[in-house]
């Protein structure tokens, strides 16, 4: 497939931000199963091959629009207590939720990922990421004490992201912050409890 | 609409127990969205009327078929503490998951319900009245001290439910035992330390 049109270098990553955004928007708008790579490349203003020079296929598309764009990207606080951290990134999370776009975002990535092997898989990979991404987090809380040397993330970061799946997709609204903070208690005891 | 078949008042039970049973069999084989109720009803061997004698929609025929068919029930344990009493449930559930046919229609339950409100309002439902009739383990476990009071299950439901998800759904493993083990020393442990 030769490429026809002539990208100046420097454009290129500009370009691909605009690519990543146009993909976004439409996910947000019409979800997945919807979405197609010539209507992002008609979004962006771009050929269809522009798109297939940088990305194989609709989920590798999404994949990079997703961890990317930064749009889901909370910064990983240090507060100087496990409990701090975590409260810290769960207003973070809520505040994530509260904007329109970001919301449509997530619920059509956790909605189109039951039915799309490939989405799935980039879902499942954007959730360990985050866990790995704030694994100082409980790096610092076992430093300080805060928890067992050998702890093991995965059900806590389990038990999180499905109670999050529970209120947005099944029960169809965003977590309050009473819900949270009562979540994050119960966690959190449980891993201090567990030392 | 008259009714075609004419059904003795005896038969009446058991033929609506044949019907939720092939209901269960498609759901298992083929996923929400292809299910009909002309096929239930071919699959039942009953006339499409005799269905739509007891129920008026799809929606309905499956909330019964999951609720009525006692395909997802569970004991509720009584050994004498939470921790026995979780684990006890916990096992129950693991096993049901173990079953092919029982994995396959949770899975389908819950992947359909993210698309289709009316089988959302099912699961929901199904998600509390659970929790509803498990309710006697968290009145024990207050009554024992194990609890507080005044405690407020909703975090522990959908954090134990959601984790169960991300497994079945998200990441396509049925939770191993370890995992289980691991999630509910969090919670409960977090449980108790918030006594």
């Amino acid at each position: 497939m030769t490429d026809l049109e002539a990208v100046p270098k420097e454009a290129g990553p500009r370009r691909k931000a605009e690519i990543l955004g146009a993909t976004l928007d439409l996910l947000a708008e019409r979800g997945y199963d919807e979405l197609t790579i010539e209507q992002a490349a008609e979004h962006a203003g771009v050929n269809k091959t522009t798109i297939y020079r940088w990305w194989g296929s609709k989920p590798e598309l999404l994949r990079d629009a997703l961890l990317d764009s930064g749009v889901l990207r909370v910064t990983v606080p240090d507060t100087g207590s496990l409990h701090g951290d975590l409260a810290a990134l769960a207003d973070a999370v809520r505040g994530l939720l509260r904007e329109e776009r970001t919301r449509a975002l997530v619920e059509a990535a956790l909605v189109g990922a039951v039915r799309h092997p490939a989405l799935r898989e980039v879902v499942v990979s954007l959730l360990d990421d985050g866990f790995t991404r704030r694994q100082p987090i409980l790096e610092r809380a076992a430093a300080r004490g805060e928890l067992p040397a050998g702890f093991d993330p995965g059900p806590l970061a389990d038990a999180l992201a499905g109670a999050l799946w529970v209120q947005l997709v099944l029960r169809r609204r965003p977590p309050t912050e009473e819900f949270v903070r009562a979540l994050l208690a119960l966690l959190l005891d449980g891993c201090r409890a567990r030392h």
